[in-house]
């Protein structure tokens, strides 16, 4: 089942290899400027934040369809230990076991190849158990602090959430950056609302994962002429499930991460930011989204803040 | 070895029990306003990141002698596997198990007890292996984004990194706050800077870890007397090793999260933000630092990054 | 809602606290001596072989209801491997993540506590995060080699599996071993098939994890009479599900683990054993069935074997 | 730096590819045969049992230097929990992380490859990370049973441990075989003993890794004319460090693994077993040493015992 013509030409499209010289390994985080932050921090009127990561824990996201992406298991290793001797100082400690993909999380440029190749027409086979990621890893990423720019799609046309199955269009994204009255530009990082986090907040995880809405495959050529820095939504895998177009699984990833270098964000919890933004009326904000630097990780936990 | 009296005395100067009401879990966090979160923007001139990170790795800081705290073991379970079928687009999944508390991190406030309670006077078996932190999980703390402040000591006393054993004391705090040309006040984050960690940068964590400069038990009054919302400093333990008074063992975690709730952060890399601060001859910054919310956490990971 | 009178009584009646000295930490192990084993050797006609465990892998039977008992998560870190240079003998290596009780497994004489108490009186808060069993961890058990019985309980009552909430009953038990035609004695090992797994085996792990025979709170009396070693069986908690008497749940893990300090098994795979006994009319063999042993775990995954 | 011409010889002189049929993928554990363990049954004169494995537990014998094979990380999920309310029967659970090889293990076939190839010809890319190994996992192995013998090489050349960079030979073998009184034969497990062990026993996990002694590429020709079911020895990693031929790194794996099929155990602790049999005078038992079933495992934990 080789991917489609359809799939070939839309890459060509996108492609972004070579752009910033033979060596990227982090593809459109180079748009985030100097420039670029200071006038996100200047979007700052309120200093009102809101965190945008679900709960860490054992009752996550993940229903087990995809293999070994294992819910956070958090143990203790030690509880109000006196290690000093009887009556002195006591801690406790703790440690998890996840997937770094398991919940709010930053898909890294290596997280998937196409045709044998990752980012920048490094070799997939570049990745390996003992090593990792050897191009683009999640720790080359750095700092993800830029201009976010909530598009709350759902709102824009009039739902709560939208039904699974639904592709969100360049008019859908356009529709709500109308309703933002801002446009998007280089280096900022889109927030896609579609509201199927409902589902999970709700109790209903499986309801959550399938059917889903997602990116149409028309979608990256648009983050890719406004030039976004990323890219995050409100779902378990940034696609549409079922799929778009029949028999093409995750061509979104496959175009944004492969070809454009452009890291994805999924299972974003937007709902407060749109009830935030919805009444301050504005859809700009500074956001902070560092990936914890795990040398080789193709993902990575995130705990985003947008700051109002 | 019941803690001395000295100890109990300091305690007592800086308790926060009961400030943010009976049911307060956050503690000093409560002190970042949305107005000092504006005014943290506003220092933003450069538009420069320095992430304050170290990387996560199996060959990290950890040494084997805090029992249980184990160096994160990253692993892949999955390297472009084509799950739709041959040709279609390959993703890869990792894994990691690690000490919460294992590289650069915050402390929540549940780490410690003494005399059986946690902060704000609950009681330190709230915490247990099932339920994990009952009170101030570190996913409570929520969005830590707020004004950051080098207090660059090391520097400020003339050396590259200062000695085994010195104890941060208020005297060298400020002396790092006449260097900063900033008062530090209400709501800030301290950045403290010993210089210790060029030890573990340069291969030799066993020296990184023990003899080790550290604050002095006099310096959670400091602490206090400018209601910092956080501190975080550039060692294994935050404390001074050997201890500064015989036998009394980490004495400043019992008056920082107990008394205090006051959260602490360990093992971040300052290195660079001192080069960046003393360039720009400027200290005070914008400082991202989002704890990862596990639910019940009693300490978590932290990618902080310093925006200038 | 306290342990009603009647568990109380079965308690006194089949209690061992002393009886091997006021230091013991392995119960009922204590009656596999020298002799019985030398006659358990004895037993071994054909060399013929089965294994009793389940398969260790991610599908394995947790369905997520028993919190932190996970799934085996096994990763690889190394896959063909170089480390001494091109052309050299290359290696792979492996990792696991997973609760000591997810598969085939002994429950420790440490894994359940009634009224504050372990086995032979010993205090459930010696149980720690950090020291784990102190006492009858399930490292002391050592070797657990001894005669096995085959109490083939859904083979004596003619049908496949004895269905969800079926009580074992001493009556059954009786039924199991006049079929077996070999009287259960000190030190044995009895096996007792309920049919249950092949639930888990058919490829329904909900259905195998509720309803669930297992065995009625007369049982234990009838191993105390019988003075058994341990007992393991194929389903996945041991007890009845929903609970014989209504609100009391696990009164057999109390008995048998905490009164008597005798080793349960659970998930044990017996239906190639009972197919090999029926056809060689013979219900005793030696039975190997080691702990892993983990020092101060509260339980340890087991691959038995039965030789016939 | 290819594998020299010695090897290859060697290689061609032990190969059993295709011996018990191309699809066959448990190699020299075919030699275990019903007879064979009848007659290992029938070696148990005492009833005696001794366990060879060594605890599990952080404190383990890896150093990390071998990556990613850690030590147990041993954590209570649940201590003493009323997961049905108070007063009611409390339960204590918990979990690991550890290298299947971390310990006590057996090496499964697939655990090295050579020249791009397994045993029986397999390719080595057959082992992924997300399906692990596809052929010869430790869980096709299934029931190991049979009679061992104790090559005490130590006590047969009158010292307590051999040097390390011992190698054993034939020659030293024998020397054990005569000692033992015993000729090993078809479908034995061969259990050689070194004494290195006592230098971790003893609380020096740094001189137990390096150096040591371990077999000399000309041991396994000696397992294969004796058609060993599987060879076990007290070392950490069964060769010799340094190496018996300079940079020809691991031959023995290569030899045993890939060309013979043949598993192998390290870190069994055989003190106990060897003052055992010189104090009875025999050196043949019956062995069980189950492997843990994990589907496509390269190594498995093993706790096995001897029956005398």
């Amino acid at each position: 089942m080789p991917l489609p013509s359809e799939f070939h030409e839309l890459a060509k499209r996108v492609n972004n290899w070579g752009r910033w010289g033979g060596d990227d390994e982090i593809g459109t985080l180079n748009l985030i400027t100097d420039a670029v932050v200071r006038e996100a921090a200047e979007t700052v009127t309120s200093g009102r934040r809101i965190p945008l990561a679900l709960p860490l824990q054992q009752d996550g996201v993940q229903t087990g369809v995809i293999p070994g992406r294992v819910n956070p298991l958090h143990t203790m290793v030690a509880i109000n230990v006196e290690f000093f001797g009887p009556g002195t100082v006591a801690t406790s400690d703790d440690v998890v076991t996840m997937g770094l993909q398991a919940g709010t999380h930053w898909d890294g440029l290596a997280h998937v190849s196409h045709s044998g190749r990752l980012y920048n027409g490094r070799p997939a086979d570049s990745v390996t158990a003992h090593g990792r990621a050897a191009f683009s890893g999640v720790e080359k990423a750095g700092h993800i602090v830029s201009r976010g720019v909530l598009l709350d799609v759902a709102r824009a046309l009039g739902v709560d959430r939208l039904d699974g199955g639904h592709a969100v269009t360049p008019e859908d994204l356009e529709a709500a950056e109308e309703l933002a009255g801002v446009r998007v530009r280089s280096g900022d990082i889109a927030l896609v609302r579609t509201g199927q986090i409902q589902l999970y907040l709700g109790g209903d995880k499986q309801a959550y994962a399938y059917p889903s809405p997602g990116f149409s495959i028309r979608a990256p050529e648009w983050f890719h002429a406004r030039d976004v820095a990323a890219v995050a939504n409100d779902t378990l895998t940034f696609e549409i499930f079922p799929p778009e177009i029949e028999n093409l699984w995750m061509p979104v990833h496959a175009l944004d991460l492969v070809e454009m270098g452009m890291p994805q964000g999924q299972n974003w919890n937007l709902e407060a930011l749109s009830e935030a933004c919805a009444e301050q009326r504005r859809y700009a904000f500074l956001l902070a989204a560092m990936p914890e630097p795990f040398v080789g990780g193709t993902g990575t936990p995130v705990a985003p803040v947008a700051v109002l």
